[in-house]
């Protein structure tokens, strides 16, 4: 099993192209999230996001989190990135990436880790007009 | 909304890139899913998975789910590829691309759709040894 974690400065580039040179015989699941920022926030049209991240508070709380979901649904491997700073519109703030043997697990614990970030995680966002 | 749907002779090519650039302004999940063949079928080593499709039905049955599944959860995008033919282990043998305004949807709907592509739409597989 394998963690990765990322706070980045600014939006998330792209994922580089064929990852699939490096996924061992067992995985039979590959799971790529996105969260972009959308044009509108509370039904105000905005330019981006800025988010803060209280760290080193952040990084840590955002690791320990993926270790237990990894145990907890059997994962092999997942890496996550998360933005800090200014994000416009149309851009990457977040990516979480999750292999596993098998659909089910991948994207439950996807689901689980989204929903326990979000309630856990010292980082907050602030709509840019 | 906009729905894609292909069935490709042999694994599934690695993705574009940076497919950003395409993003409207209300697209916040940008998910996808690829299904790997693993290196064990039923507790035996393998060294693929042949993939039968029974056509022009197999097509027309993943186009009428995408556009079920679409209108059901709200999508903006859903993509679909399968192959057909020889896939060996660790190479992808479907992909899922799926874009919605918020989480849940995408995610719920990459569940069903799944679900019922395997139970629904007429492709088989067997074991290559």
């Amino acid at each position: 099993m394998s963690v990765q974690i990322e706070i980045v400065e600014g939006a998330i580039g792209p994922r580089a192209g064929d990852q699939r040179a490096a996924v061992g015989d067992g995985v039979g699941a590959h799971v790529v999230f996105e969260g972009i920022v959308r044009g509108d926030e509370g039904g105000k049209k905005i330019a981006g996001l800025e988010y803060q991240a209280y760290e080193p508070m952040a990084g840590k709380q955002l690791k320990l989190l993926a270790e237990e979901i990894v145990r907890k649904h059997g994962l092999i491997e997942l890496e996550v990135r998360h933005s800090r700073g200014m994000v416009r519109v149309g851009e990457v703030s977040f990516r979480l990436m999750v292999r596993s043997a098998h659909r089910k697990e991948a994207l439950a614990a996807m689901d689980e880790f989204i929903d326990r970030m979000k309630k856990d995680v010292p980082i907050w966002k602030k709509a840019v007009p």
